[in-house]
């Protein structure tokens, strides 16, 4: 086994989405889906953007995907050699995770393809391709290589107006529906051959098509670049693509890839968790942690990501607590640039915060559910479909959730603590902790008669429980958000008329008194036997086992959730919730408390969710539940590997990548493993290296210094890098 | 048409339920549903006890279902003659509202049957039957008399352990599975012919077969006396059971039917609503106060009544808040020993809804939804079961209706109004105000920040839309409570010593304080165009026709409400609720408001209770809109003539006798068309006669002295009732 590379041979049309997502290449800016080149709408290509949003009809908003810019056609004596469709002999995909490049080869008989494709890492802006065919076989050869229009669309269509450029160099240019942004794909394709060139333009896209007669043994090659821009980037979005396909055709294939390759080697020079003792392990964190750099913003300073990446529009592009809670912490460790893109992200969407709050009758910041562009909610109150009746279901992940702003301010201190960096807080993070304090403030329920302060009517962590009162994990982020709040007057000791003039100008005033006062009151859940009750009431719910609740499924699509759903009433969450309150908050339990709590839960919890088994299995390695936290992180780290994960809720489609597995197994290997904690400003270690590894490390970023950790089962060190290591300039040998 | 008298003719398999309904006699201690003696359980034969619960295995606890005492079998030559099965040529079934009596005529060809019987108001533990046969043919006959314990159960059997007795008289014994309450049913038939007579006894029950030759022209009869007793009623049941219905046979038919319709005549005496001008009316109007009549207890004086009286076991023969609302307007003005029982009933069980409020973590009574024996929970948390997956589904009827304890409380605030006396308030009626209030105290949620209180998280009368807050009705019966509550001290004033002992023994001190300022604080609905919105965030859901909503179906027993039901996110509601307000608390609105309400709300309401078209007509009624208050007069209060309503929600038989519509058709005539209240202990008169009747008079007792209101469309009256009125003794000729 390779530890950076990942393969799958032979061509099985029900593995079309999954491996859509598998062979995914990002580069923040876009993702496009690992079909293969000659793949029609029924396979699902895309290449999706990122925070670019529309909205078709009455349809969910979701990113929009662009024109397809990699698009290749194929026949030999008029017969399609599509790998989809004609049963190639042999057929490999294959993914560099180092390179960050796409391999595929595939032998119809009569030709062999072989491609290498990439988004650039370089030149955000860039998709490239080289495709090559061997013949075995005579004939007459059409390639059509072109931009195709008939890319797959959740809840589209998105693009109107279209128009097109057929030439040397070709483009499609159109604009979304609602807010008419420009979107613009241009291509140009570098051959080492000549050929009949023909143009094929209609409603599927715009192809140059090169017709010629070919011999066995003949072996011909084409480079295939595309440029894609919006109207978000600035300039003429045509124009730029134009430009940059023909600049790259200029350089070359090859020089465009080592750019691509050099830029990831940097980044994996500064993240890479390498292990030793397991080459399936060491392959699966190559995998997660590819697939979540591949689509961080390091294009832009103040965008973030959505849940399912840049690997379609599921979930509508949008942002969740994913982000703070599951891809954040890699990225504050490794590149805090990325960490504080996410960050500002939210500072900048305030905003659309308070006015959600606003449009709740509440004060302060209550922050999106699926955040789009601009804090906007993509959550609608109807968010899964029945699929008995086929009639849209009321849900209250929109209302409900209010630990999404608690979790904000926890990622906001944690960026403080971690890179010493208080830029961030004083540019509008602080007043981000503020507003989500003060919506909590705003949101408590108290009694004429009680001291204690209520969190009622909420959704935690585990939302196939609806609506209900002190979730344990809500709670405590609320308490961690306030306390937060109270902490800045502390950060801003040196600075007391600044943070005077922010109390003011935010009317912080009187919350501020209340702050110290409520924190007191937040109600502490029931405890019984050390183990902490997810809600009030909940353990008084149905006590029975995930088996006895799949088997009351009518259909497996069915929700578990809610009052109709098989585990709404019953003790069977869906994902870590007491437990992740114990992973965030590991001081807060003893360790016998996190042992009881992990016993409790564990069996009760589908794990329907990629945030669920991280968190267990930070919690497992507190414990010395080794083997169980083995079994935890390499599930976590195998998903995009080996697919799994829910496709369908209701009648939604759910597939995609896993970045919070991807940041799950980053924390796993850093936060679990080696015990990685930053307090006061030093680093802490506590290893618990399972017995399956014999060595672990990994560099990061500390308060501004760049260290290195490495655990063994002897022991465990922090070094600092020497240069050499921040250089980032070489490039491994293939 | 007769206006004391409804018939059905001819049998109809589809009406058997219907008709065991319409053909109910009861007399407050049970209700025999109005089968033919010979029906077999699929026709749904019953004697429905009143207050005797028992639970079978984790099914509903329901009522129980005493053997059928009246059960007649008849065959000639071998063949059954049974109207159900036999074909008959003719068959009538009559009811007489009068007399309580039901007739039935059913000719087979060869024999002619006619039978009349009655459960007594004299004796409530008797039932009888005179069932005559006059044969048109020679043949052998074979007539089974006894008792069946085949009867209908819907979450049975709840009767174990049997034991017969044969002889002169035939009895039933058993015991409920839950209490082991005994059940026993004794029966005497008198025949007046002879014949050889054998014993049939095997698990459907054991019967006395009296076997003949008979000739064509030969009319025979057999008396029936049944004796109901349980373990309830003291003493001993089978004994008591044995000589009852011995002392009854001894007595004869004649003399006990006297005896009945003496009670009944003296009940029209102090009860009867009079119309002239349409028959339709004035027999609409006999029907719903005989079913609301028959159903009273009156031989206990610390009873309720199930929301579907005695006709069987629909929604667990629990108590509802149909009582305080709909049924105890008519008894309170007419009958108020019978309010009086039905508030002693709220009264003693006061212990269970100060558990019911502790379970919830709420000081105060909070009143069970579904209250059965000693104020016991009949809801359960799975209140419907989905049509789709069969499975329960979580609602939340049982805790979220709050609205019950303030129900209850408007009810002794009322009796004490209209009755003047005191003396129920000092029983512990004001020590019940006074927990409904402390309850609501508790259960008021107040914020940090704001000085309104919210009450969150109810379901009100419209109970399609679950967990609102500030339901309108709800906020608005909380605060009438608080105002009662306040009221006691000045009830009081006479006895400050008495009502400061009950404040100290109550430990009420502290919540005394509280109050008034609490009431001040309660939330008060927005309004919109002097429309009230029926919760936060009413007017924000999807405003759609109620052909609309009900195209949305996909199954016609969906249930409607929730989130999964088709009216639970739309402006679409079951029934009555601002509306309800509004005819609870006329002065709170202005005519103009009503008018808006009315005209907004009553197009989105389904009336899918038999709560909603009262409400809607007295609001008719005070803005003079008396085409549509006829109109739903006219629905309302021919409900149990005509059948309609609901018979399944989900896949939950709810169909039985309507005793809120009985009790909602004395409301709209004397409430409504009369415009009858009581301010200050003086009755006012605001006279609202529809064009449709020229002439409404009944008799009502209002502190302590009867008064027989008179209106017509010259005028309104009221003159104290004289002696012979008032003495009930005089039987009026049929």
């Amino acid at each position: 086994m390779n530890e950076w590379k990942f393969s799958v041979n032979g061509y099985d049309p029900a593995c079309t989405a999954l491996d859509g997502n598998r062979f995914l290449c990002a580069n923040g800016y876009m993702g496009l889906r690992g079909t293969v080149e000659e793949a029609d709408k029924g396979q699902f290509p895309a290449v999706t953007l990122a925070g670019v949003y529309d909205r078709f009809e009455d349809k969910w908003r979701e990113p929009v995907n662009a024109p397809h810019g990699l698009s290749i056609r194929l026949s030999l004596d008029g017969q399609p050699l599509d790998a989809g469709r004609a049963a190639p002999l042999k057929h490999t995909m294959e993914i560099d995770y180092r390179t960050g490049t796409i391999s595929r080869e595939t032998d119809f008989g009569a030709a062999l393809v072989r491609s290498r494709r990439f988004a650039s890492m370089a030149f955000c802006h860039l998709l490239a391709d080289r495709y090559e065919v061997l013949f075995s076989a005579d004939g007459e050869m059409a390639l059509s290589v072109g931009i195709s229009t008939d890319v797959w669309d959740i809840n589209g269509p998105h693009l109107f107006d279209y128009s097109f450029e057929r030439g040397d160099t070709l483009s499609v240019s159109a604009v979304t529906g609602e807010k008419r942004i420009p979107v613009a794909v241009a291509q140009r394709a570098v051959t080492d051959f000549e050929g009949e060139v023909s143009f094929v333009q209609d409603e599927g896209g715009v192809f140059r098509v090169i017709r010629r007669a070919v011999r066995a043994g003949e072996r011909l090659t084409v480079c295939v670049f595309a440029g894609v821009y919006t109207g978000l980037d600035g300039g003429r979005p045509l124009e730029n693509a134009r430009q940059l396909c023909q600049s790259a055709a200029q350089i070359g294939y090859e020089a465009c890839l080592y750019a691509h390759r050099a830029a990831w080697e940097a980044i994996w020079q500064r993240s890479e968790v390498s292990v030793s003792g397991n080459e399936e392990a060491a392959r699966a964190l190559h995998a997660s942690q590819y697939h979540l750099n591949s689509i961080a913003p390091r294009h832009a300073d103040n965008m973030s990501i959505p849940a399912r990446g840049l690997s379609g529009q599921t979930y509508k592009g949008a942002v969740f607590w994913d982000t703070e809670m599951f891809f954040f912490p890699m990225f504050v460790y490794t590149q805090p640039e990325v960490a504080r893109s996410l960050l500002r992200y939210r500072i900048d969407t305030l905003p659309g915060a308070l006015e959600k709050a606003a449009e709740y009758g509440y004060r302060g910041a209550f922050y999106a559910w699926e955040s789009q562009e601009g804090g906007r909610e993509g959550c609608t109150n109807f968010n899964v479909v029945d699929v008995f009746t086929h009639r849209p279901v009321r849900t209250y992940f929109r209302d409900k959730q209010i630990h999404i702003s608690g979790d904000i301010a926890y990622a906001l201190y944690a960026y403080w603590e971690i890179t010493g960096d208080r830029f961030l807080l004083e540019e509008g993070g602080a007043r981000v902790i503020l507003e989500c304090a003060r919506f909590y403030l705003s949101r408590a329920s108290c009694r004429l008669d009680r001291e204690e302060i209520d969190f009622a009517d909420v959704i935690g962590p585990d939302e196939y429980h609806e609506r209900v009162t002190n979730n344990a994990y809500t709670n405590g982020i609320i308490l961690n958000c306030m306390e937060n709040a109270l902490a800045l007057e502390d950060i801003f000791k040196d600075r007391p008329e600044w943070f005077t003039r922010l109390i003011k100008e935010t009317h912080f005033e009187k919350d501020w008194l209340l702050l110290s006062e409520a924190k007191n009151k937040i109600r502490r859940p029931r405890k019984r036997n050390g183990v902490t009750e997810q809600f009030d009431g909940y353990f008084d719910l149905e006590d029975c086992s995930l088996d006895t609740v799949r088997g009351r499924l009518r259909d497996p699509r069915e929700y578990w959730g809610g009052d109709h759903g098989v585990a709404g009433c019953t003790q069977v969450i869906k994902q870590a919730d007491v437990i992740a309150l114990a992973a965030l908050f590991p001081d807060s339990f003893t360790d016998g408390e996190i042992a009881a709590n992990w016993d409790y839960y564990e069996p009760r919890t589908e794990h329907g969710s990629s945030l669920s088994a991280c968190m267990y299995a930070l919690t497992a390695c507190r414990t010395g539940k080794l083997d169980q936290a083995w079994e935890l992180f390499m599930r976590t780290a195998s998903i995009d590997i080996l697919g799994g994960g829910k496709e369908w809720a209701g009648e939604i489609y759910i597939g995609g990548t896993h970045p919070a597995s991807n940041g799950g197994a980053w924390m796993i290997a850093a936060l679990g493993f080696a015990g990685l904690s930053m307090k006061n400003g030093e680093i802490s270690l506590d290893p618990h290296l399972p017995k399956q590894l014999s060595r672990l490390s990994f560099p990061l970023t500390a308060r501004g210094t760049r260290w290195i950790v490495t655990v063994t089962h002897e022991g465990a060190s922090v070094r600092q890098a020497d240069e050499r290591c921040r250089a980032g300039s070489a490039i491994r040998e293939e």
